[in-house]
C-alpha cells in the first residue's frame, strides 16, 4: 500500500478497503503523509464522495488516532450534545443542567469558536472565575457528584481530524458531507459517551446552507455512530436568524440564566426543551417523547435547571451574582441603537452576518489563538415576522471600542430585510433523525 | 486575490482569469503557494479541466516563470521537434541530421530519461566523450555552423512547470490534459523555436493509452503553440510496440546510425522520414509534403544525414568509429536469446513491459538521480505481424549483470504475445494534426 495509489483509487471513484483508510489515519497522524498527498486526497473525496461504510471506518480510525476519553468511571448512561455550529446557540448552558437535574449524566468535552460561530467554551469562561481546564479524574468525579461537568477539548483528541481539517480549512475541501461526518463523529466518539444528541443546523448562519444536505449529514452521522456502537439522535434545526436575542459570551450567559428563569425567548427555550427530552430518552429516563417533553417542562418551571446550572458554576470556580442586574457578568462600555429606518414586517436578520460582526466586535476569532472580549456582542431587540415602524430599536450593539461600535450598528442594520408583506416563517424545528 | 478562494472557483468549475493564473503561476515558482495548495488545485482541475484559454494562460505563464532561451542569433527559422515519450524513440538522432543537412536549423534542449521511457540525451551521452553541456553562445554558434545542436536542458528553465509536475507525480494529479499540454508546451515555449513539430505517442508504451485522447492532447497543444505565436504541427503514431529494433542507450545510437546507413528497420525510417518531412515545411524549406518526403529520402540516400550526424558528434566532442561493428560504443557483458515456447503469429510487443524491463537492466532511472549503465538494452528480434516457430529467437537482452539479465528474459518473453491468427496491424501513424 502506497498513498499515491490510494488517491489514485478514490479519484477513479473507487470504494476504499478498510485497510486502506486505516493506513492513510496512521499516516495523518504519525505525519508520513506529507500535506500535498492529504489535500489531493481531500480534494478526490470531494469530487468522488465515500460510501458509508468508508466513512464510519474514516471515523473510527481518526477517533481512536489519539486519546480516547473513558467516561466508565461514570454511573448510569452517558449522553453528549452537539451543535454543528450557529450563531446565538447557548442551548448546551440551558439542556445540560436541565437533563442533569432530570438525572442524565453529561460529561462535555467542548470546543473554542472560530469565525462567525461561537464555543461553548468561550462562552462558560466569560463567567468569572470559571476553569474549563481539569484533570480526568477529577472530571468524572464531578459529574458523579452534580451529574454534569464541562472542559475543554484536550490536545491529543483525535489528531488525525485535527491535522485533516487544518489542511481542509485552507485547500478549499470543507465541503464535503462524509468529510464533514466523520470530522464531527471522531471528536463524539473519541469524547466517550455512550449516547449522543446531535443539533445539525441549516440555513444563513450555518454550515449546511440547504436544509436536504443537513438531512443527509444527519443521516449519515446517525449511521456512523450506530455503525461504532453508540445510539444518536440528530433534531435538525433552523440557523437562518440567530437563536434567541444574545450573540456574544456574556450576552448569552445571560440569555442562558433568563431561559433557566422561565424568562428566555420562545425561539430558545422551544429548542432547548426539546434537546433535553430527546436527551432524556437516550439516557433512558423515558420513552415518550412528550412524557419526557412535560418533565422537561416541570424541571424548568420549579427552577432546578436554574439551581443546576448554579451547582455546575459554583463547582468548576465561577461566580454568578443571581442579585445583579447583570448577574455579575462582565459588561461592555457602550451600547449603540440600530434604528430601523423604514416600517414594516421583518422578513430576516441574517444569521451569517450577524455572527461575523458579533466577530469583528471581539465576541470570536477570525483565526485560531485570537484573544476575546466577552462582554461585547448584538442583542436582537426585533427577530423574523416583528412589525416594526420606523425609528424603532432593531439591536443593540455591545462594543469597547467606539469605531467598532459604529461599524457594527451599519452592518448589523444591514442584516435586518424589511418588507411589507408577512413572509411564511420557517419552522424553528424540521426534523428529528435516528 | 487569494490561493484558496481560486482553488474553490476551479473546484466549482468556474473559469479562471488570466491574472489569476498569472496569480497562481507566480505563487507556484516563488514558492509562496504551499505544496498542499498547489495540489488541491491540480485536483481541482483534474476533475474540471480548463477551457482553451485557461491552457494557453498557463503554459505561457509557466514559460516565463523562469529563464527563456534567446535563438534570434540564429540564421533562419529555427523548428524544434518533441516526443511524448516512447520506448525504442531514437527518431531526434536521425531527424535532426537530415533536416539539418537540409538546411533546418534545430537547437535542441533535451531532457533525461524516466521510468519506462528513454531520454535522448542519456542516448547521446552514451557515445564515448559526447558532451551535452556547452554555454547559450557555443550552442548558437554551432547551430549556425553546422545547422544542429544538442544540449541538456538548463535548471532555470520553467521552474514553475517543475515545481507542479514534481507535485502532480505524487499526488495522482498527472493524467490531466490540459496539465500535460501546458507542462510540455511551456517548456517547448521556453526552449525559443519559433516552429514546433510535436510527435504524440499513443498505445501501450505511451502517456496517453487511446488514440482519441492523444489527439485531444496534441490539438490542445496545437492551439496553445498557435495563440503564443509559434506554428505547431503534431504527428500522432503509435507506441504499442517499441519503435524499431533496440532499447537501451548504445544499442539506439547503433540504430539510428544504422538507419541513417539506410539500413534501419522500416517502421523507424518511416516515422523520421514523415516527421523530417514535416519539419522542412514547417522550417518553410518546402510547402508541399510528398516533395518534402522525395527530398529526405534523397538525402538519407546520399548519405548526407550521416555525415550531418558524425559532424554534430564530433562538435560536441564525440567519437563514433563507423569501422567498428559496433561503432566503438560501449557493449554489454551478456547476451541473452529470449526463445519462443510456442509457434505463431505475433499479436504484439508490449511497449510498456519492455520499457520497464530495460529500466530495470539499468538502461533507464526509477527516480532521477539514478545512474544509467549505457550498453544494456534489449534487442528485438520480431515484432509485431512476424510469424515465428518453437524455439526462434524471439529477442536478446543484453546484460552486465547475470541475474538482471536472465529476470529480464523472462520479462521479455511475457512482452510477446503469439497468436494462431493473423492480427490486422494498426497503422504507425494514426493522423496530423495542424
Amino acid at each position: 500500500m502506497n498513498f499515491v495509489d490510494i488517491i489514485r483509487s478514490k479519484r477513479d471513484g473507487r470504494e476504499l478497503s478498510r485497510e486502506e483508510i486505516d493506513f492513510l489515519v496512521q499516516g495523518i497522524s504519525e505525519g508520513s503523509m506529507p500535506d500535498y498527498q492529504i489535500a489531493a486526497l481531500a480534494m478526490a473525496i470531494y469530487f468522488q464522495g465515500m460510501s458509508e461504510r468508508e466513512t464510519a471506518d474514516l471515523t473510527v480510525a481518526m477517533a481512536y488516532s489519539g486519546e480516547v476519553a473513558d467516561l466508565s468511571g461514570i454511573a448510569g448512561k452517558t449522553v453528549d450534545k452537539h451543535s454543528t455550529g450557529g450563531v446565538g446557540d447557548k442551548t448546551t448552558m440551558i439542556v445540560l443542567p436541565l437533563v442533569a437535574a432530570l438525572g442524565v449524566p453529561v460529561a462535555k468535552m467542548s470546543g473554542r469558536g472560530l469565525g462567525h460561530t461561537g464555543g461553548t467554551i468561550d462562552k462558560f469562561e466569560s463567567i468569572p472565575g470559571f476553569r474549563v481546564e481539569m484533570e480526568h479524574k477529577s472530571f468524572i468525579e464531578q459529574v458523579n457528584r452534580i451529574g454534569a461537568a464541562v472542559i475543554s477539548q484536550t490536545g491529543n483528541l483525535v489528531p488525525a481530524d485535527k491535522k485533516l481539517y487544518a489542511i481542509r480549512d485552507v485547500t478549499a475541501t470543507v465541503e464535503s458531507i462524509p468529510l464533514i461526518a466523520s470530522s464531527v463523529m471522531s471528536k463524539k466518539l473519541a469524547s466517550g459517551a455512550e449516547a449522543i444528541l446531535l443539533d445539525v443546523k441549516t440555513g444563513r448562519g450555518a454550515f449546511m446552507k440547504e436544509k436536504e444536505e443537513a438531512i443527509e449529514l444527519a443521516r449519515l452521522m446517525v449511521k456512523i455512530g450506530q455503525r461504532a456502537g453508540r445510539q444518536v439522535r440528530a433534531v435538525i434545526s433552523n440557523m437562518d436568524q440567530p437563536l434567541g436575542r444574545m450573540i456574544g459570551n456574556a450576552l448569552e450567559v445571560k440569555e442562558a440564566i433568563d431561559t433557566l428563569k422561565g424568562k428566555g425567548p420562545s425561539d430558545l427555550e422551544e429548542l432547548c426543551l426539546v434537546l433535553a427530552s430527546h436527551m432524556l430518552i437516550l439516557g433512558e429516563k423515558e420513552t415518550d417523547f412528550n412524557r419526557a417533553l412535560n418533565r422537561v417542562r416541570e424541571v424548568l418551571a420549579a427552577g432546578k435547571g436554574l439551581d443546576k446550572f448554579m451547582e455546575l458554576v459554583k463547582a468548576q470556580g465561577g461566580s454568578i451574582d443571581l442579585d445583579d442586574e447583570n448577574y455579575g457578568l462582565p459588561e461592555a462600555q457602550f451600547k449603540y441603537p440600530v434604528i430601523a429606518e423604514r416600517s414594516g414586517y421583518i422578513a430576516g436578520v441574517d444569521a451569517y452576518m450577524i455572527g461575523y460582526t458579533a466577530m469583528h466586535l471581539g465576541a470570536g476569532r477570525e483565526k485560531i489563538g485570537d484573544s476575546i472580549d466577552y462582554a461585547v456582542g448584538i442583542e436582537l431587540n426585533q427577530k423574523t415576522g416583528d412589525k416594526v415602524a420606523k425609528g424603532d430599536v432593531l439591536a443593540f450593539v455591545h462594543a469597547n471600542h467606539e469605531e467598532k461600535g459604529r461599524e457594527a450598528v451599519k452592518k448589523v442594520l444591514h442584516a435586518y430585510q424589511i418588507e411589507d408583506a408577512i413572509f411564511q416563517k420557517k419552522p424553528l424545528i424540521f426534523e428529528v433523525v435516528e
